[in-house]
């Protein structure tokens, strides 16, 4: 199996998550930008920007050429060339009550054959719903139990550490799984590890969006999405590495910040009532929550 | 002239511009937040949300204690202890037409008898309006000539540079001055130069705001300040130096945060009609433009 197998099961992915959101949505279509990579390879840009499916992007990228010395070290490499190519995803869905959803999967590779897999899958509620998050954690858990039984509880702590936002001591949702330089089996099962992810996303995201988008909603519950938006916006932009990587290497901008919603909102020193529902989401923000019960 | 007089005078310019706000504005007050740090100091950080300023903050801190190790090894300092003061200022107008505006003057002591001041403001307008940005640059050179005749060509250089959204290709706005680790002369030459651009924001944002705010704006021009006010929040989030250290380093979040306005836009790939008003404004955010003649 080579990276362009691995490349093309990754454009194969973003087809069918493509033509299963503009489904749900009902009426946007993707419009997809295709870019080149000046030092090597490109990518597949595809945005809606829809009425139920606000905005969201879902890229995928397949990129090569030489890293810098600094980034070569840093990553413990060899040598300077490299091979990326991976699917990211995130929706910012119109109806509060729908979750923000964020997947990726990724493939690294460099010289003197070293290769991973890296990826996750996480998700931001404007209101937790329990059910929803049970749901959520038991979908991904069956995922993980079908690869290894260690992966769910190592990748669900490594998702609550990754997606905190540090400087409100809060996490980003209710996490997920989150995971890096899988290579510690052979090529093949981390990767049919990895496809397994990938796949469950139609099946994750029209549970969650079907469950919620015909609930009616509040301007007061609008104004909490937009709060949250906020801190999705700090989150991506402050600590989550891939898009610093990507800003501070001159990655394609557009691309990279298809992750931040149409609008946001930032009040000074805004705490919900904690008897709210919005309070208890708030209380529902930190590690470690078992949300699979038994 | 010690430290202590150095932060009072800081408090007190705090002061000054404060009620000149309030009075700009007609009708909102800041909210006084007092607070303290745990290892040392605290500050006051004062907000107005009101109906022409729509947020803003003007904060006031003096902090003490101890850097980390890798902290103080990059400043080059030879011993941990600091004490930093100074005053931060970021207002977000209502109205597209009015220009956002920011100002920092700050002072830092460390051991061995080392100091020194730092500083900047910097006008972000939705709208490039060219009297009021020469009138701006003026503004400014005469505060910087009764210093150093040097002081404004190298600090607007500094302010080009240093306000600059990278991943954008694009600068925040007209930029202004921008200038740090100013103690190359006595330490009252380089205070009365802070104190110099301290004392001029009062005229400077009376003048741009008093010429501005009567001015009627459609829709359209709304949504393209909350597009320029989403550049901001690209700004602040990830290349500002001091937004970057204070919450890194654990420092108070909300007066942090106060530089990000009420609402923000963003859309996939967003490009201005060149011909229109927003495209001449997206024209003139470059480095080097000279805006005074002769």
């Amino acid at each position: 199996m080579n990276k362009e197998e691995i490349s093309n099961w990754f454009k194969s992915l973003q087809d069918e998550i493509c033509i299963c959101l503009e489904g749900l949505d009902g009426s946007a279509k993707f419009q997809e930008d295709i870019w080149e990579r000046i030092g090597g390879g490109g990518g597949r840009t595809r945005i809606i920007q829809g009425k139920n499916i606000e905005k969201g992007g879902v890229n995928f990228s397949a990129v090569h050429g030489l890293l810098s010395d600094n980034m070569s070290k840093s990553l413990d490499l060899p040598s300077n060339d490299f091979y990326a190519t991976g699917v990211s995803i995130v929706l910012h869905p119109s109806n509060p009550h729908v979750p923000i959803i964020h997947m990726n999967v990724r493939y690294f590779e460099a010289g003197a054959g070293i290769w991973w897999f890296g990826g996750g899958i996480d998700v931001t509620p404007h209101y937790v719903i329990e059910d929803d998050a049970k749901f959520f954690h038991n979908h991904i858990k069956t995922v993980c139990d079908a690869h290894d039984y260690t992966y769910y509880s190592e990748h669900k702590k490594w998702a609550d550490d990754y997606f905190f936002i540090k400087h409100r001591n809060e996490t980003r949702g209710i996490g997920g799984i989150f995971f890096d330089k899988l290579n510690q089996k052979s090529k093949i099962a981390c990767f049919e590890y990895v496809k397994g992810v990938g796949k469950a996303f139609n099946d994750i995201y029209t549970h969650l969006y079907n469950s919620n988008i015909s609930k009616s909603f509040s301007e007061g519950e609008k104004e909490w999405q937009l709060i949250r938006r906020g801190r999705y916006v700090e989150f991506n932009l402050v600590w989550d590495r891939g898009t610093k990587f990507g800003l501070e290497t001159d990655g394609r901008t557009e691309s990279i910040l298809m992750s931040l919603p149409k609008d946001a909102k930032w009040f000074y020193n805004h705490h919900p009532d904690p008897a709210s529902e919005e309070g208890k989401t708030q209380s529902l923000l930190k590690k470690g929550i078992e949300w699979i019960e038994g």
